[in-house]
């Protein structure tokens, strides 16, 4: 399985037609939308001015992350993306 | 619901036509002008040299904010926009 | 009214033909040229290597900012512009 | 052999066909997608705001790099490529 | 007057035909050549990590700066530049 | 002779044919690719956060470094490049 | 004379032709090529991270240089550089 450096996280995408089951419509897969996904393996964090700075998400997490800054990676027939934490917007409660 | 990460925040636009109730005249929404929103939700804050600073807005706050630094997200039929508190210019009081 | 955040300062213009009862002769509205403004309302400052470093503009002063730096927006029928304290250049005494 | 500078790593191409025995299935190679290798070389880490952060791959590590962010040095007939680990997204466990 | 902020400082063109009576040969006014003029006003420094760095030059200094660099304003009919220290190459003793 | 300055580092080229002694295969000179060549003389170092962090190479190794990172000279009928360290990828042992 | 500031220094041109008694070859001048000058002033040095760090050239310094960063002025019949010690590569023994 993965284990992520730094402040990297693997994402499972969610797959969704234009509505989910918890009500999010997500406009037409195009770079600029936001995308939602489950997170499946987090790295440490980052160092920040000499101290490390550990990730606001988890494994088992839904989150809103920005489309176009992803790295995408096909391991055991199933699509994964990797994405800094920046590009992590909001987690969905 | 949202729970946004770092220094981000959830916004929901306010709908005016050209002149609000309040006396704000939002010159045609383009993305130059600034917009009008409330907050629904807040980040934490952000790490700056070691220390992590809070947020300035609250929930319930109404904001002028840049418009052109926003990212769309639809939720249970509602237009949200996630920001971060940077591009954030005033309270309105 | 306006409760501008981080080192924001929220402007109103003074209006000036050729020259100001001041002296002031201000070149054609370019972008290039300078403006001259009143500060209405100041942010609380920003932080910089974890400290706050207060604004060194307040309200009622007369200011020389960057005309390119401003975010535009009426308020009241009253034109404002939101600018950051960097983009201020000095203080008219 | 190589004694890398800094947070550089050496890696050596893993040849892939489409699927590895692993079960990674790469894109055609095009610059985009991340590559697969092993770390055969790593340097001492990096000082950040004075202090030696070090690497957190070690030496036959399986990684998932970004191709496009390497430089490519031929050895003894063999192929490598010497990056940052900043460019490392994840181990492969 | 001006009072400058932050290490913003306010300088006075020296009226320099061909050559000064102090022997300096100005190339034709362009951006790229260096100007010489009188420091008429100063801001009390920078913040840079934390300390007030003050700045090297004050009221009389006659300089050399980048032409390129300023903003210029008229004011009581007489021209000035408004120009941050960065781009004062030296002092003319 | 040079004493170079802060993290800058002199190099003499190893003319290489296609294959050297030591079997490193240089793809033909272009920009991308990285070159070989020993060191002749070292800065002191550079500030990294106030503290001055030492070179990692010393006079006479071998080095890996990015072709298209130096800046040419020749003394005394000899080719030399002067390079920052960080262009140097690794030390050939 | 000239007092630079910050880490600026003063230089003054070494008339080269194509072969210097010291055996420099500085092939044609173009903005690529480093070129050779003797140290005339020096600025006190630049803040890093609030602490000042002195220049490591002195005035009488031989230096090789980035001829595209400096900024040529002509004093007293004179031709003079001056550049940012971050653009001078080593001094010449």
């Amino acid at each position: 399985m993965f284990e992520p450096l730094h402040d990297n996280v693997v994402l499972q995408k969610e797959e969704v037609e234009n509505k989910t089951s918890s009500g999010i419509i997500l406009s037409p897969q195009n770079k600029e939308t936001p995308g939602i996904a489950k997170v499946v393996a987090c790295g440490k964090g980052k160092y920040v001015d000499g101290n490390l700075v550990p990730l606001q998400v988890k494994i088992g997490d839904r989150v809103v992350y920005k489309e176009y800054a992803t790295t995408s990676i096909t391991y055991e027939d199933t699509d994964y993306m990797i994405v800094s934490e920046e590009s992590i917007l909001a987690i969905l409660k």
